[in-house]
């Protein structure tokens, strides 16, 4: 059995085998994008219909929009054209001709979600109107790696309309604040939120917000965004409604998204030495039981329990999953589930049969236990809220140990590249300051509220704000 | 409020206006290509989720293979490529570059997912290997129309696996079943099974099976495919394996599938004069609640019944939506939810609340009925029940009356083009002969049994076996 690279020394290495090795993806003959293999798939799918209820709940209805947009239709908001030109792929034949007007894979679907909503929004009684789209985009990114920065990759991108600029801002925080909900209490990875800089906004909004994890080696992961468009795009599309005064007006445009790269998230926050931990709540299997089978022992008489064990906890609709395969040690096999990260796993061998009861390990280290079988239920249940609590305290717990206050760049800045942490210092607001950072490789992750040091970190002018300041994925 | 197109003489005009009155698609500013509104959408979530369950049932694990394929994939299997070139939309430029080796959107995904096969298909420990996909393809047709021939589609194609011919051939047999029981008893669209002709088949398999369904028009509708490839795909991609004999052996492959073209199918299958009629099962809404608010009647007293009619039928896992829009007419409404077809209506107005009653009304025309508060949940349930059933049998009956059973085509072709009607025939099957039914605008919907007749339909030389002939969509 093959060792993952030191998590400590080559995290890097590590986070680039563990994701072979575990089976969530495999390399694809296309450069930059993914094969995700059915267990990292099984990830997506368990994020994707947590999140996808919560889009429900708030009032959202899912739809499809095509997946090429006429390359004209990018240009008709200049900013927006401008972020995006450069990481187009461009179809410019199609049926066995060269098309009049080249079509592009969609980056982002504002432009082609936006061109509809001026069909439909004639009213104020039209608004809001909130959608929202599961779908593949393409972004031809120079250096790509599985989950974290892929050309193809998979999301869900909201869209909506609404009256007022209250009102829109008020959605943009609301979806911001779902995804938060998802990040710490299903993914088990503790966030920050706050605005980008006008630099780092999104092209053609007014305001993006963010929600930023930070990894064990202090670089900081966007996870996603959550865009006041305003009405930039209205204006861009005739995007025109009557109001309640009966007069013309444009409506403010909110967008929001997160993608796969949420999965490259929980690898790096929960992940050690022996592979994944999955945070249970979206762990595709909770609980992985293994027979123990010994010479002299019926094999029957273990599966059997096996399966009484398992549909007990099925029927507590915890995920279970038996590994009955043959010819293969109990060692092997606990290897191979702790390296795909499953939570809790169950032993039945035959002494813990004539005694009633099963050993139960967990994938955190809180110790092994003989449970008994009678117990089984509400024990599990408890140890995988136990699990997902303490997965989210030691993130945090780690996170806050490299969050450091430090008031000038001179000084952290050299720490940014030799010391896995992040730094909280106060801004002017000047572009040219944000653009000092890129010395180190670093960049201003978010606005954060009041300035904390008088300063900035860079002009030593009186600063406006505090951001987090780190290297970043 | 409009009228359709009357549906007996002008269906074609009913088709393309009924799916944009009730809002399931909207047009697209890209030729050929789907704008999903979120009633259409829903629609798909709910053929989506019942098809999903079967395939992981039966085996199958999803995953997720890149949109974009090396144009160099699809040469390898020499008949695929000449199936699809002349439909293939293909990117040239990305990143700013024009590209090395163009990349096509995938047609299907054969071609990479067989790349991959071959990497993990080493033993035949790793076989029978079952996955399948939900994905977007393009096919740049020339002519397109709604759900039911588009440039952009959405699917699930399943990609299996196995160590033997006998094995696999199971396989295709057990997905056509599926496919059948979602056809028939969620869609409520009754089909034949059979297999397509040799001209016809899958470029590249040996054998594909088919499940058609037959619109009210005559027309036949090709609602989904599976297909027996054993192992030409496997030679192409160099996919080998270790069998039990400890030789080196290529593995026999399927591929099965079924589109959106499922919602166009059922659209023309139920629908009638006021719209749409859905199936229960697959109803994104399966009850409307209208309040009927009278002067002098207190609303907030209407409302509360709704709520709790709601409530109860919720808890039954009926999918129900309470329509209380103001300044609408109950009419306006009754004709709203008619036009998407809504299976059920119940109307509660000031009188129904002093008699602790509803009125109870389905799409199918069973008749109005006042039902008891109290015994409202079964009522609706076995309502809901009937209406399922009701709408299979009237699409099955009139399916019945349009299959005419002829033997020469020089009797049937001229009835091709002016009777709603699809004939049973036998045939050589001779090339010749099948090229025979294009001058009638008709193809052999699929081949399904042993010979009727003795003669050909066209040589009238010896039969060899029935097939179904029809025009298409």
């Amino acid at each position: 059995m093959k060792k993952l690279p030191d998590i400590k020394n080559d995290f890097s290495g590590w986070y680039n085998e563990v994701i072979y090795d575990a089976e969530l993806v495999d390399q694809s003959p296309v450069r930059g994008c993914m094969v995700i293999r059915p267990y990292g798939y099984a990830i997506w799918e368990q994020i994707q219909s947590t999140l996808d209820a919560r889009i429900k709940a708030t009032g959202h209805a899912n739809a499809s929009f095509p997946l090429l947009i006429p390359e004209s239709f990018l240009k008709k908001e200049a900013q927006h054209v401008e972020g995006f030109a450069p990481e187009l792929a461009i179809v410019t034949h199609a049926g066995g001709k060269e098309l009049e007007e080249p079509l592009v894979i969609r980056p982002t679907s504002e432009t082609i979600i936006h061109h509809m909503f001026a069909r439909w929004i004639q009213s104020w009684r039209d608004l809001p109107l909130k959608i929202n789209q599961w779908a593949n985009v393409i972004r031809w990114e120079m250096r790509t790696r599985p989950f974290l920065r892929t050309t193809e990759f998979f999301w869900q991108e909201g869209h909506t309309a609404h009256e007022t600029h209250e009102e829109a801002d008020q959605e943009v925080k609301m979806m911001l604040q779902e995804y938060v909900n998802l990040a710490q209490d299903y993914l088990a990875v503790p966030v920050f939120t706050g605005l980008k800089t006008e630099h780092e906004k999104f092209p053609g909004a007014e305001k993006t917000m963010t929600f930023e994890a930070f990894m064990p080696d202090g670089k900081a992961l966007q996870m996603g965004t959550s865009h006041l468009l305003s009405q930039s795009f209205a204006h861009a599309f005739d995007m025109k409604f009557q109001n309640r005064a009966e007069q013309q007006a444009y409506p403010y445009l909110t967008s929001w998204g997160a993608t796969t790269r949420l999965i490259g998230a929980l690898i790096m926050t929960h992940g050690d030495q022996k592979g994944l931990i999955l945070p249970p709540k979206i762990a595709p299997i909770q609980v992985v039981i293994i027979p123990i089978f010994k010479a002299g022992f019926d094999s029957e008489q273990i599966l059997a329990v096996a399966i009484d064990v398992k549909n007990k906890l099925t029927n507590n609709n915890i995920r279970v999953f038996i590994d009955d395969e043959e010819g293969k040690t109990p060692g092997a096999k606990f290897f191979k589930w702790e390296l795909k990260g499953v939570p809790v796993r169950i032993e039945i061998g035959p002494k813990d049969i004539e005694q009633q009861q099963v050993v139960v390990a967990d994938r955190v280290g809180l110790g092994k236990q003989f449970v008994q079988l009678s117990a089984i239920e509400n024990t599990i249940k408890t140890l995988l809220e136990t699990v997902q609590t303490t997965l989210f305290e030691k993130a945090l717990a780690r996170r806050q140990a490299m969050h450091c206050s430090t008031n000038f760049l001179s000084d952290f800045g050299p720490l940014l590249e030799t010391h896995d942490s992040f730094y909280q210092t106060s801004w002017c607001r000047g572009a040219s300051c944000e653009t000092e950072l890129k010395n180190y490789k670093a960049s201003i992750r978010c606005i954060i509220g009041n300035a904390t040091f008088a300063q900035c970190f860079h002009c030593k002018e009186t600063s406006s704000c505090d951001v987090l300041v780190a290297r970043s994925y």
